[in-house]
């Protein structure tokens, strides 16, 4: 539809059926919801913003924009790294960033019922009142939403041991693209009542339904964790540490790694005073399952793993505030990364890719090759106890070549994973950034499910369009 | 299509594509694999079996079911309670029993990746050879398979700690309704590649695909568990135990009830020495994630919760001998049950529900009122930790008012689950036998969802017809 015409559309229908204030066309607005966090990502084009304070105001957008054929496209903090929640040309931008109730919490079936609005950590606190916690720690876990997080299967740091977002998630409330609402999934412990669409939901990035409601499964509170620290000459020393102590029988709650380069981007932006003589840091927590004692025979097990692959030191702490100290600076890689970025011609492609654990030694030795072929900076930090991989390229985005030179190097990571029995994202998601690679991990069976699925769910095609599904 | 033009087919055509004696139209051999262990659910009118030993032989009998518009019935170790592997008028039987073969087993990765037909004590065995365990045990572990499981989303007694069979599937081969193979899911410990469909055909039932090869997650070996066993003067009591001490973040690694008729039952089957005296028994595993002093904490815990409802014994063992002995027994609840009715009028109706914790109170007080209205003999085991519970009801086959009741009552049970805010099959599946009850239990949304899906990947409708969809 011609913009101008959708504006009025949207400035008379539409704003008539949702809340006062609901709606905006204020192109700085607009422009200002455009994007996540992704970077060289399209994210023109939007013509309206929708900030959702209800069900019935998500309801009351999709009959809309089902009655006029209109993309929509759904956000919540817009802390995703893959342009999953940028605009498209022609959309309405959907934002339940504003529904951030806590609807229900029950202590004793240990669920809590949230909007998807509600920020990860926020939702953390809220359920710790209670003796209870809801593991799943994206690294954006202080920024992000559990309705984002729940679209796009998050991961994070504990995942090696507690699982992902998928694992926590009872039962959700979707709008479908013709505005109708369901239930989906049961709140009880178990339940095989028909398809598990619930987890066809979780991880969909916005392109099924907009999920209003989630009902969440909780844990009794996490046992405070040791924390071992081991550095190394090289990365591959480190990798092959985390192969032989992962299949050893391990069960760290969590397991980092971070290279030489990262090492000292961190260190440039914090002064965390880390090793930046090594070649590799292993960050290494184990919670024992309660047990002190089963966590010390754990931390000993790393250690002796460490050792045997010549680590320069191995260090280990009970210390809480030394421990938090740590975690927090492996949290701000990311942060320090673009901070690096800025100053070093802007540019930063940011991959995801998940290996077998046993392959991490060769992952690491065939990205040296690539990155010396591009000649550029790649620093790489890991969730390496699930085989989870972050290389970061910087370049110049002034310099043609180095542009060029990245995005070959990021292909190259990606067919690097898949050539090794992995896939192309661990946990950021599809969204528009490599929609291009997700037509080449599925196999052609795989990709006619997922376009048969979407035709079912979303016949306009108005859910998110150009996002996942764009190649398959 | 007329059976006997089917079976002229069959004959010809499709023997001719499959391996040889692969196929056979034996009326009496057809007749023996019509159906799995559920009562009271139609199996009449297959015309052949195909007993697939390869993949091969699965796309090859789908390419001509498609080609003919023939239905298809998959087939395991025909153990399921609800019906789904019945056969239906005109059906081919496709059974994947014999293909059981350990394709591969990667200790490093902590991996396995098996064909559908191993039967699931099998496949414990071979990967504990490599200190791995494969949790979910249903309570048919000694001789249902990996693929039934995975189709029905196989629960058991390890799910209040481990999870159900869901939690461990990585990754699946699939054979299409038009005889395509692709494989979904990864095989790495992350992955958001596109949608989850691996999750889509775990509890599909056979109504969606075939599965043919299974990527599932191992686990160190589980830790042995302490065992306690609480007798009480009837069943609220013990129900009301079960929802205290879940709700005081207890973790235990099996939570199991007994009602009175059930150890009265069990003990004529097999005089394990139960307390036919009391109302209803408790049984508790705790394995303290590796620590006996948590596992002892926790059966301390447990104790106290029982005596505070009163509990007439409490006792607990850390003899492994005893413990198997106890668990055995609760194993022996379904055979026992079998022999009871068969000597009792020959009916049973096995239910399903589950609801939440705190509910399993009001459930055994309204499931009382039931029982009395029946006027029928109502056991019931349950999964308690999970709220998940099996009544069945016993009656005479012989006495058309006695079936009218139980059956009533059957359904009583399930309005019952789902007016405490559950489910009506926790762990079973739906099948045949819940058919109805599943478009009592989803709103419309839910059903149209179900509806476009399965039309999306089984536009000729010939993939286990008449179950789960049949009234949605």
């Amino acid at each position: 539809m011609d913009p101008a015409a959708l504006r009025d559309l949207v400035r008379g229908e539409l704003a008539a059926r949702v809340g006062e204030g609901v709606v905006t066309i204020d192109p700085d607005v607009v422009a200002a919801h455009s994007s996540d966090e992704a970077l060289f990502c399209p994210d023109d084009g939007a013509v309206a913003l929708v900030r959702a304070r209800t069900v019935a105001d998500v309801q009351a957008t999709m009959r809309f924009a089902s009655r006029h054929g209109v993309p929509v496209v759904p956000q919540g903090a817009r802390t995703g790294l893959s342009g999953g929640a940028n605009a498209v040309p022609g959309c309405l931008l959907l934002s339940v960033a504003s529904m951030t109730q806590v609807l229900g919490l029950d202590p004793g079936e240990r669920t809590v019922t949230v909007e998807p609005g509600i920020i990860n950590a926020d939702l953390k606190d809220v359920v710790a009142e209670h003796g209870l916690s809801y593991p799943p720690d994206p690294g954006s876990v202080a920024i992000s939403s559990i309705g984002g997080n729940v679209a796009t299967n998050a991961g994070g740091l504990c995942c090696v041991k507690y699982g992902v977002t998928r694992d926590y998630v009872r039962a959700l409330q979707v709008v479908l693209a013709d505005g109708s609402l369901t239930t989906i999934g049961a709140t009880t412990a178990k339940g095989v009542s028909g398809l598990d669409l619930r987890s066809l939901f979780v991880g969909s990035e916005g392109t099924l339904g907009i999920i209003v409601g989630i009902t969440l499964r909780l844990v009794p509170l996490l046992p405070p964790p040791l924390t071992a620290v081991a550095t190394f000459a090289d990365e591959r020393a480190g990798a092959a540490t985390v192969s032989a102590f992962m299949a050893s029988g391990a069960q760290p709650s969590m397991l980092e790694s971070l290279d030489r380069t990262s090492l000292a981007i961190l260190n440039a932006y914090g002064d965390f005073g880390l090793d930046t003589h090594a070649g590799a840091m292993l960050l290494m927590q184990s919670d024992g399952g309660g047990s002190r004692d089963a966590a010390m025979t754990e931390i000993g097990a790393f250690t002796r793993q460490a050792e045997a692959q010549g680590a320069l030191d191995v260090a280990f702490s009970d210390d809480a505030a030394d421990n938090e100290a740590l975690v927090a600076a492996r949290r701000l890689a990311q942060p320090s990364f673009e901070h690096y970025a800025h100053s070093h011609g802007g540019g930063q492609l940011l991959d995801d890719v998940c290996v077998p654990r046993q392959q991490l030694p060769s992952f690491y030795e065939r990205l040296g090759t690539i990155r010396d072929a591009s000649g550029l900076t790649i620093a790489t930090v890991a969730h390496a106890g699930d085989g989870n991989l972050h290389p970061s390229v910087f370049f110049s985005t002034a310099d043609p070549d180095e542009v060029a030179r990245a995005h070959r190097a990021f292909d190259e990571i990606m067919a690097l994973g898949l050539e090794l029995g992995g896939t192309i994202t661990g946990e950021h998601g599809v969204g528009h950034l490599k929609r291009e690679w997700l037509a080449r991990e599925l196999d052609e069976g795989n990709r006619g499910i997922h376009r048969a699925v979407k035709t079912a769910l979303d016949p306009l095609g108005i859910l998110n369009p150009g996002k996942m599904f764009a190649h398959l």
